[in-house]
């Protein structure tokens, strides 16, 4: 509080940062594009690209040369992209992992070594494509960027698919848990590049000795402490004022991993992230927390991230179109048709794989974090990074379409609430989760005339292997049975019934959906067709306030649900 | 990203503050003492006071006198202070001092007056005391003690309250509207002092357009831009992200204001405040998204401001016994005193008008702020500081015991579930507040054999006044009405009523409670009865669990509850 004028000035570029992420971020939404892109599209615009290009005296006014000002400001983005980092960890589920493992593990190895290869061979070859000058070391700098190229971006990837509504499909799941081992073996594959620059440069630990610290610290990290953080947490949610107890856990503990990887020569980000992933993956941390520490970080300080970026370099001056196509040739040709051939290796049909492949395409977030440290490293130069940066952005704003263009539509029509009638709905008052799904299936039996016993295994086996709850007070668990056409049974049930949806909410609308065998594709169709009613986080407040069920299928059939 | 040395330290040094700061604060809370004043002290232990002086090495290892990690330190203990600043600001309801606008008003001036002409005078005249060289402007001097020493701190009256459940009373009511004004009119005047100084100094406005400023930006941010900013709010709830979109507004005209009123010669924080006082004071601003901004910045960034308190001051070597008394002494005798004075000739009667007294006297939060403020800007040196700051300490530990002690035990023993019964317990299912007020009501009137619209009539009454909803489900709609003994009739409603809680939750349990006219003290007792069995958030969901009374009586007997 020393010097009023470099503080307002640091107070108006904070605000002028994420009034511009905000706007354009909420534009990109209505494009039914990650709102990131929006973000960084802002920092180019904010930043010395356009803004210092046309009106460089605001620009060194809002963002002035100052060593004051850039150290704060600097502070601030280093504080961010670690908080960015630790709840990027919080959303990995390992668990997920282990249940889809053959089909993630083929769709991630093989995504990741296609593209991985491609980039390496070809910036090794090709040198002089990114450099006029010999760079001081080919490998180094090849090895880079395969990584950066081949890793994908696990908070875009499960955005994309939570607004697609394919996220708790076993589609979704595969592309979740690809990513995830992707940014794992990302991650530490870079740790151990920068370990190499380290020694190259004379400082820092032979690289053999670098992978063995690695090891050791996801080791202890995800395996040795995650019993001893359980505890910790069950003990200050028990003990402690909650939730301020558990934020501050999480962020020191967050912390002070980064600055352990920091200090053993990885970088920060890697250990806030792996930090992020011991705590998450804990099964006691609660859904509240979990919401709490994602809006605040979500909304404030990823967009300050984000908008960052676009600060740091000229894009206008460094673009290259050369090395533009060039990458972004090999990030969409390897990382589609690598991920795609790995899914296909799965078990998934052609047209899926194809699905999955544009899903695992996108680079978003980490690929330009990564390019931003090798940036600052001096393993890139801006050329590369501005590209390395359009690739983050062209994969992310692509992947959601031709996804789409892939999943297909077979059947077209609305098929939600469709043919409800008095048979297939039902005001009930159930307290366990296991008595209302058989009283749903007895319902279906009835209906399609297929057996109860049979449906009822099929709807738990899928129960089981990932839990149906939607958001917002829905679940529909749903089978794939022998049966000739889709069968939708609907409860409105009094009760709170837990389904275990992302959001924590407890179900009290239930929506068992069973579809064909052999039209697989249907399955899709239908699940996003009954979401999309639901999408209100009202609706199912409204239903339980009706109390018969002609005023509840008037309610389905009118315009009010789904808007 | 530029210097991982710092970077590191500067995570380590974070992260410290953040747990040295939970833990003291949890340990005060299970003092029944606000959280603040364990930061404070963490702030005292881990600064140049102890550890400076114990571990000079380890000290300076953790908080390096290096220009980059003390730039990015600031500009986030700045950032801090701000952000607090805001969300204190949202919790004022202006409404609130409208309602108890005779009793706050003289509770908060009379309060206001006695200290501050006390301080004023005192360290004018007997300036020796604080100076042993002649200062450069007594009279700054002597009105800036007067202000810091008068104000009173919204935040930890507010927290005092709710643990002794006092918050929703009206002699709660009163207490907090009273701080409300003084926190206000205390910023003001302090804005104008540092307004002179900057014309003392040569630089500034000169005093009255200073003044008018001030009063000109205070009538535009709160009378003409609350209507532009409901308008804002609404916009964005219904069109963009929520709560996103709410989080960077809410930020941005926070940061905005600040450097508007930085950039005008006040100090920014008093910008943020007034911003926050704008924006909390629209009706359409969810519950749900101020838990979301105060949990993240009341759990992180102010521990990392009040601990930073600790930092910047030795506390040893600065503690004068002579200063820390008589500023002690004025500000308990004048503060108590005046508002004591103030309550009494607001309608109190004196014991109420003591708690009163005891409850305007701590000032905390603003009181240190103000105390950090003018440190900086020079009106006021360490020894003062650190009288300041204990004086914040001292008034704000002593609050709550001198309350409970006031407020008086008129009778021991449990008052709740007490004498309740099969006609004094029910299990309803209304969806409407005004019936089941109206049922209660009918009840009581069988039980007590008062008149049922009489009771109803007082009710009603008290509801208007200020909503019954406390916190966790719970409602506890009150009077006192001529009957002998007090009456309780308790509801678990299966719908949810919404009766304005704090929290933002609709109420499923409602107890209402009637008091015998002539024994006022009982309500306060009973209240806070009924309020211990309910502390836990699930108790009201453990109770719609039940299906008969019995359950629900040796539920509320057991042990289980209130724990």
């Amino acid at each position: 509080m020393n010097e009023p004028n470099y503080y307002t000035v640091f107070l108006i570029a904070i605000s002028l940062m994420l009034i511009t992420a905000r706007l354009l971020g909420e534009l990109f939404v209505k494009l039914k594009q990650p709102a990131i892109i929006g973000e960084i599209i802002g920092g180019i615009i904010l930043g010395p690209s356009l803004l210092g290009n046309l009106f460089p005296d605001v620009y060194k006014y809002i963002f002035p040369d100052d060593v004051h000002f850039r150290t704060a400001f600097d502070g601030l983005t280093y504080l961010a992209v670690i908080m960015m980092l630790i709840i990027s960890g919080l959303e990995i589920n390992l668990n997920l992992v282990l249940r889809q493992k053959k089909s993630a593990f083929f769709t991630s190895t093989i995504g990741m070594a296609m593209p991985f290869i491609a980039g390496f061979f070809i910036s090794y070859w090709f040198h002089g494509i990114f450099f006029s000058d010999p760079a001081e070391d080919k490998i180094i700098f090849a090895l880079f960027l395969g990584t950066a190229i081949s890793i994908s971006s696990l908070p875009v990837i499960a955005r994309i698919l939570m607004d697609m509504n394919l996220i708790r499909t076993n589609l979704g799941s595969t592309v979740i848990a690809a990513a995830i081992i992707n940014d794992l073996l990302g991650w530490a594959f870079f740790s151990v590049i920068l370990g190499m620059m380290g020694t190259s440069h004379g400082g820092g630990m032979p690289v053999l000795q670098q992978v063995t610290v690695i090891i050791v610290f996801l080791a202890v990290m995800l395996i040795g402490f995650r019993n001893i953080i359980e505890k910790i947490l069950v003990y200050l949610q028990n003990n402690l004022t909650f939730p301020g107890a558990i934020l501050t856990f999480i962020f020191t503990l967050g912390f002070l991993s980064a600055a352990f990887t920091e200090w053993i020569g990885i970088h920060a980000i890697f250990g806030a992230f792996i930090a992020g992933v011991a705590i998450g993956d804990t099964p006691v941390l609660r859904e509240k927390t979990r919401d709490q520490i994602n809006q605040f970080v979500t909304n404030i300080f990823a967009p300050l991230f984000f908008i960052s970026i676009g600060l740091k370099v000229d894009f206008v001056s460094h673009f290259d179109i050369v090395i533009v196509a060039v990458i972004l040739g090999i990030a969409l040709i390897g990382k589609v048709l690598g991920a795609m051939i790995g899914a296909r290796f799965g078990g998934f049909k052609t047209s899926d794989a194809a699905v999955i492949g544009f899903g695992m395409s996108s680079s978003g977030t980490m690929g330009i974090i990564l390019g931003l440290l090798a940036l600052q490293a001096g393993i890139i130069n801006e050329e590369i990074f501005v590209a390395l940066v359009i690739m983050a952005l062209v994969t992310s704003i692509i992947s959601a379409p031709l996804m789409s263009y892939f999943l297909g539509h077979a059947e077209k029509g609305e098929k939600f609430p469709g043919n409800l009638d008095d048979k297939s709905l039902f005001i009930t008052e159930f307290t366990q989760k296991s008595e209302l799904l058989e009283f749903l299936c007895s319902a279906a039996a009835a209906k399609s005339g297929a057996d109860k016993s049979l449906i009822l295994s099929e709807v738990l086996k899928r129960e089981e292997l990932i839990p149906t709850g939607i958001a917002n007070g829905l679940a529909i668990p749903h089978a794939k049975i022998r049966i000739r056409k889709p069968v939708t049974i609907m409860a409105v049930n009094r009760e709170p019934v837990d389904f275990e949806a992302p959001d924590g909410l407890p179900a009290n609308v239930i929506v068992m959906l069973l579809t064909p065998e052999d039209k697989p594709e249907l399955q899709l169709n239908y699940l996003s067709d009954i979401v999309k009613k639901f999408r209100s986080s009202g609706t199912v407040n409204e239903l339980l306030r009706l109390d018969n069920k002609d005023k509840i299928l008037s309610f389905l059939n009118s315009d009010g649900a789904g808007l």
